[in-house]
C-alpha cells in the first residue's frame, strides 16, 4: 500500500473552463444540490475564487507534511483539498507553501482547519479557502500517518481525487468527476436562465409569478 | 387565520429618517439597553446599515418561499426580519431575490441564517443582514407553515410587524413600535453629549472624571 | 492589597521595536511554539497590528469599569490585554474609549470579549484586537471586583503586566518579559532564514528537499 | 387555513405493536439508514422507550400553548413530536402535562428542546425525550404561532403526522407512514439475523469472517 | 480592600427550610421568572438536591485556592456558588474538598465547571452541581486573584452573598436575600395549586379548560 | 507500508494490574498532570472502568470496518483506543462488536465518537468510553484510509500503541508505555498520601492547614 497516489484521473480541463466563471451556488443547483464542502471554509480574502481537478489529502491533526508532500504530487492547475481530522485551529499552511504551490502552477487550497501569514497570503495569486487563521504552528512528524489522492471524508460529502473543485465567497462546492460535464453544461443553462429572470424582474414582474409559487 | 397579515401598523417615517444616521448602540443604550438581536447577524458587506419599520417572517427551515411572499407584503422602505427556526446553514437569499427587494423599493433584510451570492449581493443596494454566507439551497415547499407580519421570537427578543429596525457593523437593534419616537429622541440626546464628552477627551480630560466613575 | 498595580516592569522599548516588524506566526515558532492567545481573538480591522508591553486586566463579565481604569494606569506604547471571565457577547469598548485611549498614547487593545462601534473603530489608529462586534452595553458597577497588573490566565495561557504582546492578522502572540530579547533575536534570524528558502522555492527548489523532510 | 389538524392517517397499530421491540438502530438500518432525528434528543431516563404514530408539533420558541392543545389533539397511543425553532432552553413541559398526556393515554413526548421537573417525570409511565433538563418556565402567548400535525423539519429530516416514532437510548428514528409495515418487517429479519450472528461470535467465529469483510 | 469578606447577612434559616422541600421551577415561577443558573449546571448524581445561603466564590481558571478558602469562610448549612471565569474543563473539586465542606458541615457547593472524583462523590452526603466531570488537575496560584463573598455574575445573572440557592434535577436557581422570604411564600402556594390541578387532571378535566387557555 | 501493524511493545501487565485500582485523576496528577483525553469521552455506564495497554486506532470518519480490524489485532486485556476524524455523530460500535471483543478478552473501547445499543453494551462486561450514544448506522468502505497500531492525535495528545490507559467516571487517562511504571508507582504513593489526609480531615484539620496554603 502507497500512502500517495501519483496517477489519478482528472475531470478535464475543458470541464474546468467552463465551470471556473459559474457561481458556486449555481454548480450546486445544477447537480441536484449536492456537494457542499462545510460551510465554515470559506476564501480567507472575500475576492478569492478557484476552480480544478481535486487532488485530496488526508493529514494528520496537527501536522503539515502531508501537505508538503502533495504540494509536489499536484500537477498545474489542481486544487489540494485537505482534512486535517477535526483539529481546526492549527496553521496548518503559510506564505513558504503558498509560494511553493504557486511556483508549481497549482489551481488552490481547500483545508478543513485553519491556515497562517494570512495578510501575506490574501496578496498572493494563489487563492486559499480555510475555516479561518491561526498562528499556532505545526510539527512536521515522519510517523504520523497521512494520504494524498485517496477518497476523504468532509462530514456526509466524499471527495475522491479528480473531482470537480469550484470555490467562491459562498463557499466551496464539488462535483463528481465521472458526471461533471453534463452537470457543468446544466449549471450554464441555469446561469442564462437565471439572468433572462433578472430581466424581468427589473421589468417589474413579481418571483411569485415567475416561479407560479 | 391568514398567514400573512397585509395591513400593519409602521413606526412612523419621520422616527425612522431620524433613528437613521444614528449608531446601533447609542439606540440601544437610549433606549434602557434592549432590542438586541442575535449578535451573529452582522451585515455581509461592513458598510452597510438600513434603518425601517419590521415586516417579520416566521420561516420553515431550509426553505424560502414565505421570503417571496414577504417581498410581497412590504411596503417600500420595509425591513424583512427573518427567522427560520434555528436552522442557519442554508442559503435563503441571494442574487433574484435581493433584486425583487431592490425593486420594490424595499429597506434590507435581516435574517437568522445564512444567504448566498455574498459577493454580488455585497455590490448590491440593498442592506443584507445574515449569520453568514452558504451556498446549499432551500426548497419551496407548499406545504410547510410559515408567517408574515406575525410576532417572531429571536431568542428572549420579540419582534413585532412594525417594529423599528436598525444595523450596522455592530449588529441589528430593534425597538417597539409604540414607544419608538420617544426612544430615538432620546438616542439624538445621547449622541450629542457623546460628540460633547469625545471633545473634553481631545482636551485632555479623562474619562474617569468625565463620567465621575 | 491593591486592585490596581501602578508600577510593573516592561520588556524594553528597545525589544519592543524590533518586534513590531516581525510576524506572529514567526515570534511563536522561534519561542518554541509558545504564547498562542484564544485564535477567535482577532483585529476588528485585518490590517491593524500592535506591539508593547502589556497591561493586563481582569474584568468582571459585562462590566467595563475596569477597562476605563487600566486606560489611566497604562504609559504610552502599552497594550491592554483583558480577560472578561467568558462572557464574550458585549460591547466592551467603543469609540470613547478608543479615544480615551490614542489621546494617552497607548499601544492598542487585545480583548477577550466583544466591542461596538466597529465601524469607527476601524477607522481609528488605535488597533484593536477582540473576539467580534456587539452593541449590547455594559454596566459601570463599582461593586464588582476587578484587576490591573495582575496575572491573568487566557485558556492554558497565563499573561503577565510587562510581557511583550504582538497582533497581526492570524492572531495575537504574548512572550514572557524576562526572555523576550533572545525570544525576538531568534525570531529576527528566522526571518531572515525564511526569506532565503522563499528566494530558494522562486528558484524553482521544492520545500522537500530545502527542508529535508 | 387551520392550525390544528384533527384528522390524519396514522401508522396501523399492527406495525407500531411489531416495531415496540426493535432497537431504534435495526429500524434505522433496516430502512436503509433514514430517519434519525438530532441525536441529542435522548430518554430522559435512560430505561424509557416509546413507539407510535407522529402527531406534529410546531411550537414557537420559549412557549407551551401549542404542546397543550397537541395534547387534545392527540388520540391514545401518539407520540407528540415537537419543535421549538432552535430555542432549546426553556422548560417546556413538566409534571402536569405529563400527567395530562398520561390521562389521555398518550403514547409519549419527543421534543428538540429541554424539559422540567425531571426527577418526576423519570417515575412517571410517559416517555420523554428531550435535549435535557432546564427550569426555565415558558409563556403561554395567544398570540404567537404554531401548528399541530403540519410536516415539521427537524433539520434535514421532515417528519409527517402519522409516521412511525419510535425512541430508545440510543435517540429517536422516524419511519413514513406509507412505508412503515415493509420497513418494519425487514427489521425483524435484520434482528433475526444479527441474532444468528451473535451465535456464530458467541461459538469463536470472527466478524471479519462472518460479515467477509 | 480584603478578598474575602467574613461577615455577610444570609437568608433566614426558616425561609431555607421552607424552601428546601419545592421544586426549583416551583420557586422560579414563584419568583416572576428569575434567577436560572446556566442550565448546563446540574447534579453529579440525579437525586441530589441543596438548599442554603450563597457564599460566592469568583476563582481564577484552572486553580481551586480559592474554593479552599471559601469551605473556611462558609458556615454551616452555606452553598458554595463559584464562578470559574468559563474555564470549565478541570477538576476543581474533588474528594478531599467534599470531605472538608462535609466537616464544616457545608450545604453543598455549585460551581460553573466541572469536577473530578465523580463516582466517590455521587456517594457523598454533600450535594455537588457541575457542569460535568474532568479529571484535570488545577494549581493552587497565590499570586492569582480571587473572591469569597463578593458579587458574582453569572451570564446575566448576578448572584450576591447570602442570597437563596436552591438545586434539584432540573437545576439551580437563586431569589435575592431581601425579597427571599416572600417568594418563597408564594411558591409554597403555587405547590398547592398545582396539586389541586393534579387532582383535576387525575378527574378527566382537560389543561386547556383548567387554565382557560 | 501496512497499515496494520501486528507487533507492538506493550506496558507491562504488572504496571496494569498496579494501576487498574488507581483513580484517573491520581494517575495523571502523579504523572505531573498530563495524558488527558478530551473529557467528553466519558464511559456509557458511569460505573465503567478500565485499563490496559491501547491498541491504537485510525478510522475513517463514519466508517467502522478498522474497527473489526483492530479487535482481532489486539491481544486479551488491549483497550481499543480510536480516533474517528473529528466525525462524532455515528454509532461506529454495538452489541455484535462488543460481544467480539469481549469473546477476544479485550479489555474495552475508548472512542472520540459515539456508539450504539447503548441500552445492551451497559450491561455487557466491556467497558466502553465514548463521547456519547448515537444510532446513526456506519458504512463499511474498503476504499477508505484507517490504520491499526500507529500513533494517533487526539487534540494535543499523542497516543502511542502499547500506552497505558486507564479510563473511570472522571475520564481516560494515557501514559506513556516507557515511563508507565514509574508513574504508577508514585500514584500509588499519592493515593496514601491522600488517604492520610482524608483521615486529617476527618479529624478536623483544614486543608489550608494540611497544604500550608
Amino acid at each position: 500500500m502507497n500512502a500517495v497516489l501519483q496517477e489519478i484521473e482528472r475531470v478535464s480541463s475543458t470541464v474546468v473552463e467552463l465551470a471556473r466563471s459559474l457561481p458556486t451556488a449555481t454548480l450546486h443547483e445544477a447537480a441536484g444540490r449536492i456537494g457542499v464542502m462545510p460551510p465554515a471554509i470559506k476564501p480567507i480574502a472575500p475576492s478569492m475564487r478557484l476552480c480544478g481537478p481535486a487532488v485530496t489529502v488526508d493529514s494528520p491533526g496537527g501536522d503539515n507534511l502531508w501537505l508538503h508532500r502533495a504540494i509536489y504530487t499536484a500537477q498545474p492547475g489542481d486544487v489540494l483539498v485537505a482534512h486535517v481530522r477535526g483539529e481546526y485551529e492549527w496553521g496548518y499552511w503559510g506564505e513558504i507553501m503558498s509560494l511553493a504551490a504557486q511556483v508549481r502552477g497549482l489551481g488552490g487550497l481547500v483545508i478543513d482547519g485553519c491556515v497562517r501569514d494570512g495578510a501575506i497570503l490574501a496578496g498572493f495569486g494563489l487563492p486559499v479557502f480555510a475555516r479561518g487563521l491561526c498562528l499556532r504552528g505545526t510539527s512536521k512528524d515522519h510517523g504520523a500517518r497521512g494520504f494524498v489522492n485517496f477518497p476523504v471524508l468532509f462530514g456526509d460529502l466524499t471527495v475522491h481525487p479528480g473531482d470537480l473543485v469550484a470555490g467562491d465567497a459562498d463557499g466551496v462546492v464539488v462535483l463528481p468527476r465521472a458526471r461533471a460535464a453534463g452537470l457543468v453544461e446544466a449549471a450554464v443553462l441555469r446561469e442564462q436562465k437565471e439572468a433572462a429572470i433578472l430581466e424581468r424582474l427589473r421589468a417589474g414582474e413579481r418571483t411569485l409569478d415567475v416561479y407560479q409559487f
